[in-house]
């Protein structure tokens, strides 16, 4: 028997609606290269949604047509979000940062009719219009006058196409599941695979992000979207905020430390979200300029493990938490969050600290758990670890246009491996391809890795599994030395021993200058193996003599 | 196109056995009468309900079988709400506090199979055993040995019903719309009107009252259910808590301010919910007593007007925050919430109190408006008030077994006269069916009633609407005096005067000794309008004679 409530889809244009009617004074600032902050507020946005929702119209784009953007975060860009998705198409981020190749896979795949892009990606725009055939129409995101300066001159913008629209749109009562927004993961192996995510899990990702043991984001709060809008969403925060009523900032392209803070001072921001990376440079920044945030008082941090020194600068010199988050494009992505129980208020400071390293505990809604390699569960037990694997409304069942890689199952898995202990706290111990396989066994190589980043003087390092007659593979740290530093092999080597078991013991250790970073600030380890894969361990030798 | 995100269904069993995962020890209490509180965790909780959902299964009961309690708020009734919904059934909450007749009407209308019932109720249940045919067996909420001492030798018992069912069960994947909870509404005209939750309904009302502009559900908080179970779910708090992971705390039968005081403090509770009178009580209770409560930091007032003395005793002497909610047995029920924006920080102490004392702005996710006697939509200027009307996927589409009352626009009238102010507080100024209509034009017995009490000598009064052969209708104050008063009607309509609009004088006031309440505490103008509906005003003479 069904229950009688009303049928209500889940959808963004309630978002949007809903801001605007309770929140319309609410601001949304956008931090331009060039002009003064943009600011607008509830109403405005859906003025402006519903502009673009009438010139999308005009130009004949339909219910699941893909709608892309090139785009840094700005209030354009969330009408775009907001003007295409609300009509039933499709919005489509594209990854500006992405290798060309990839950008034109990626929007061939998508089948984009529609590319709204900055200006600083003019030149992007000028190489991939001749290989991207479906692309009916290349907007800049700008005014007629911008063009000159930007050279843009050939291209129609976006406010003459705003210019004279309607600001009222009636926006169609779509089925929850209809299809919103594209993202596609710059997997480090094979194409980029595309996460098509739907209105449904949008706004479930909202209530869930939201919670009060999640981001607790509130209409108290002053939220800066620091991940980029076209990196999963920007974490779902365009749609979780305004939700709230939270007043949004957005850095437009600059997120060095010193643009950061000024930003937050003068905007009055509580919280914001960002990877490792991004936080290391706001930090360093206070510390040099011997400054304070004054409002900052939480951070949401993911996309690589948080570093133990960055979660004690933030929390213990400047008194901003940090939400130690773990998610994917394919979850939404906020799916885990590294939060203390009440328990473990009488636990040393220490205690809580690698506690808080780990990615954390199941929000409500999704549900986790760790496999072998025979897909057997594995116990929660904070040692045993195997691929993690997720299920829930806001995770992805497949991937665009590759029904294949929908499971019969109906888990998802991260390609992750990590451990869960007694009491749900997951903790990544690699990824899937990273892990190191030596005599049958798993080595984790991001273990290895935090451990040689331990060290004073090594400034970052990367572990990676290289070829071994006899145990398959065996570990070798590739590192950076701090400035100055003097360190060798034997030294650092010897830093590891009583730490790890025996048998983890890394083959060799490689100084270089630079570790190799993909598009989202990721240490690439393809290209890692590419280059040392092949490097002739020590070891070897011992193993043939010995 | 539809998105490619999975389709996992919104359960109460994913609630169920999210608790059970990710707070297995978290604790859950309940008062008893004669015996030491009862301690159980959501480990348990998922142990026992998967008990009930085999028992259930054994006796035959299917999905879409209404299974009843008759129960005060404790552990066996949560048991019961899990195990009945999880496997599909419906968890009908029977309110003992009606009359007879109305529980025999009830129970009838949904056909319930099964009957489970604390033993305070065995007479009751032995009243209504020969007029409920549909119900094949009564089951006591207790032990086989409590059954002597009660006087319920004749039944069997819960335990013994339990006793050897295995702990495991695994839910059924069900349709998120199947139907979950079934509350009567006692109208206080014709018969009681059954709303029947859905899981999809449970689960997202769950999200959004936890919501951190709601109440904020938190890990960290313990929970007491006060408002009682068979009332609107116990305002749908015994899904979010579980689902949050905070502790739980129930007060079996006993609420009075002495009892919840010691409940409160014995066992840290930070949140509960509750209807004025109880908070009255409470409130006395503390006063008389000269005891502070030391853990409590909020309480969800809602039921009917918080009295502005209540708001301030609470808030301001004892550090409790207050949070104002307005919603019905058809809207699961939290709809609006009063809390204040950003920009009212700046505003005086009375300002903040006023706005505070209104029902409050829409939760994300409904939707509300007023609506004049043509159904044309009001405006939100705080002035207009006219027919409250709401939306949103945890709001009645229609009674159960009323095919009828489905509306065809999609919205729910609630029967509640409202305003709707500039930042979208509303405020509720009447039952539709309360207001006086004079002369084409409409006096909302709740303002007049509201200054009535605000008169120091008067301890409770009610404005009805009494025949006027000129005007239609016009206003009586029925009131009672504080003890001792000599207060004269004269009195008390000269203390109107300046506060009201000319012609929404009261046309007459008598003082009685006490006035009729319902079930759930609130006053019963039905009864009151019987009494004293055909009172003679003395303004019917003038208006023959003038
Ligand atoms: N807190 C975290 N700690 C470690 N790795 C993370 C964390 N958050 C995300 N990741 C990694 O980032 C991947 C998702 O990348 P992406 O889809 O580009 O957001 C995950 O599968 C993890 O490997």
């Amino acid at each position: 028997m069904l229950g009688l409530m009303m049928q209500t889809p889940l959808l963004l244009s309630s978002i949007l609606t809903h801001a605007a009617r309770s929140f319309p004074d609410v601001e949304i600032i956008s931090r331009t290269l060039d002009r003064p902050d943009h600011v607008t507020n509830y109403a405005g946005l859906l003025r402006r949604s519903s502009q673009v929702a009438n010139a999308l119209t005009a130009l004949g784009v339909k219910q699941g047509d893909r709608v892309a953007t090139l785009a840094w975060n700005g209030y354009r860009h969330l009408e775009l979000y907001y003007g295409i998705s609300c009509i039933g198409a499709v919005c489509h981020t594209v990854n500006p940062r992405l290798f060309v190749e990839q950008i034109v896979y990626i929007i061939n795949h998508a089948e984009d009719r529609i590319v709204f892009f900055d200006l600083s990606f003019v030149d992007l725009v000028k190489t991939l219009m001749p290989k991207c055939p479906s692309v009916e129409k290349w907007i800049y995101l700008g005014e007629a006058a911008d063009a000159k300066t930007a050279g843009a001159g050939d291209f129609p913008s976006y406010e003459e196409l705003l210019t004279g629209r309607s600001d009222l749109y009636a926006w169609p009562l779509l089925d929850e599941n209809t299809a919103c927004g594209l993202c596609y993961t710059s997997g480090t192996t094979g194409n980029p695979k595309g996460v098509l995510y739907a209105h449904r899990s949008a706004v479930l990702h909202s209530f869930a992000a939201a919670l009060p043991d999640a981001c607790r984001i509130s209409l108290n709060d002053t939220v800066a979207f620091i991940s980029p809008m076209f990196h999963a969403m920007s974490w779902g925060m365009p749609y979780c905020a305004p939700a709230m009523g939270s007043k949004l900032v957005m850095p437009g392209q600059k997120v060095d430390g010193e643009s950061l803070h000024r930003l937050f001072e003068e905007h009055g921001v509580t919280f914001a979200n960002g990877v490792p990376t991004v936080w290391l440079g706001y930090v360093q920044y206070l510390q040099s300029a011997g400054v304070r945030p004054t409002t900052l008082n939480r951070v949401l941090i993911g996309g690589t493990a948080c570093p133990s020194s960055l979660m004690e600068a933030l929390q213990d010199d400047y008194g901003v938490e940090v939400l130690h988050v773990w998610g994917m494009t394919e979850t939404s992505p906020v799916a885990t969050i590294s939060k203390a129980l009440p328990k473990h208020k009488t636990q040393s400071k220490s205690e809580r600290r690698d506690r808080q390293l780990k990615q954390g505990r199941a929000v409500f809604g999704v549900e986790i758990g760790i496999r072998d390699g025979d897909n057997n569960e594995l116990p929660h037990d904070g040692k045993a670890f195997g691929d993690l694997v997720i299920r829930g409304p806001w995770i992805a069942r497949s991937y665009y246009k590759m029904p294949e890689s929908e499971r019969a199952d109906g888990w998802f898995f991260t390609g992750d491996v990590a451990t869960i202990d007694e009491e749900g706290y997951m903790q990544i111990t690699d990824r899937s391809k990273d892990v190191i396989k030596s005599g049958g066994e798993w080595i984790s190589s991001i273990e290895l890795e935090n451990l040689a980043m331990a060290h004073p003087e090594i400034s970052e390092a990367a572990v990676i599994g290289v070829k071994h007659p006899k145990w398959d593979e065996r570990p070798l740290v590739v590192a950076v030395r701090r400035k100055g530093s003097k360190l060798t092999p034997a030294e650092l080597l010897a830093f590891y021993d009583g730490k790890i078991a025996k048998w983890w013991m890394p083959d060799d250790v490689l100084f270089v200058d630079e570790l190799p970073h993909g598009a989202t600030g990721k240490l690439l380890k393809t290209k890692l193996r590419e280059l040392y894969g092949d490097h002739v361990l020590p070891t070897i030798e011992h193993a043939k003599t010995g």
